[in-house]
């Protein structure tokens, strides 16, 4: 019995790991498409760290924009973290995949805080925009201090 | 009055070309942007190719999902094609600013067809997937064609 269920997980994992496999044809392939997802997340969330920092004016409509495509991108990075992509280019550091559970919370961590950001700018309040842009900033800081080499 | 009307013209493109450019802080990273912006788009519109070519089978909940990743995402890249930004190293063609005009309804016809393509996914109907991936495909070929280097 312990076998039947040791097998069915090993199926299990294996076809998990096809399936995310299969999103890329090359590990360089998941590395790119990371990078990339990360990339335009970190210009919108710029945008609104230059609100959050006074170095431009905190405008509720645009700070609700950037918001909304740093929630939608929050979603993406992560299936592109699949086994066997630790081997690129990249500035992953081995956490990443030694404490797998850790790097899932801190990526829906930031997820969920991106969400809340989205309904702090809905306010209009500058101090709750404020609030929850540093909330949200701090999982991108804990995230990158635990997982990402400099 | 001549003057004052060709002044505030004269003005409202300064502001406008102003804020264009604080989107991003060099031309560079307007090019990082739009390059990564596309490098998503592609990966997502990729699995949907897979599955109009029968290279993976159809499966509506999947498609849905990737289609509403395009459509997202096919609003992005267009800001960051400003004035300025066509001397940084790109693929994109002069024709981008010379034929600014078609250049904007080649980058809004993507976005009604991906919008049209979500819609197909949620039909659950192959031939319907299909037909609008087609119609989707042609809008990236086309503007390729017309406004992107090999």
């Amino acid at each position: 019995m312990k076998k039947i269920i040791l097998s069915s997980i090993a199926l299990c994992a294996a076809a998990m790991s096809f399936s995310a496999a299969a999103q890329f044809a090359k590990p360089e392939d998941a590395v790119k498409y990371r990078k990339a997802a990360f990339s335009v997340t970190a210009a919108h969330f710029g945008r609104l760290g230059a609100m959050a920092q006074g170095k431009a004016p905190f405008d509720a409509k645009i700070a609700t924009e950037n918001a909304e495509i740093v929630a939608s991108m929050a979603k993406l990075p992560w299936h592109a973290f699949g086994e066997g992509t630790e081997t690129a280019e990249t500035k992953a550091k081995p956490e990443v995949w030694k404490q797998s559970a850790k790097f899932k919370e801190a990526a829906d961590k930031l997820q969920s805080e991106s969400v809340k950001l989205v309904a702090a700018t809905k306010t209009g309040k500058e101090d709750a925009f404020k609030a929850a842009f540093t909330a949200t900033a701090g999982t991108c800081k804990s995230c990158h201090d635990d997982f990402k080499n400099k």
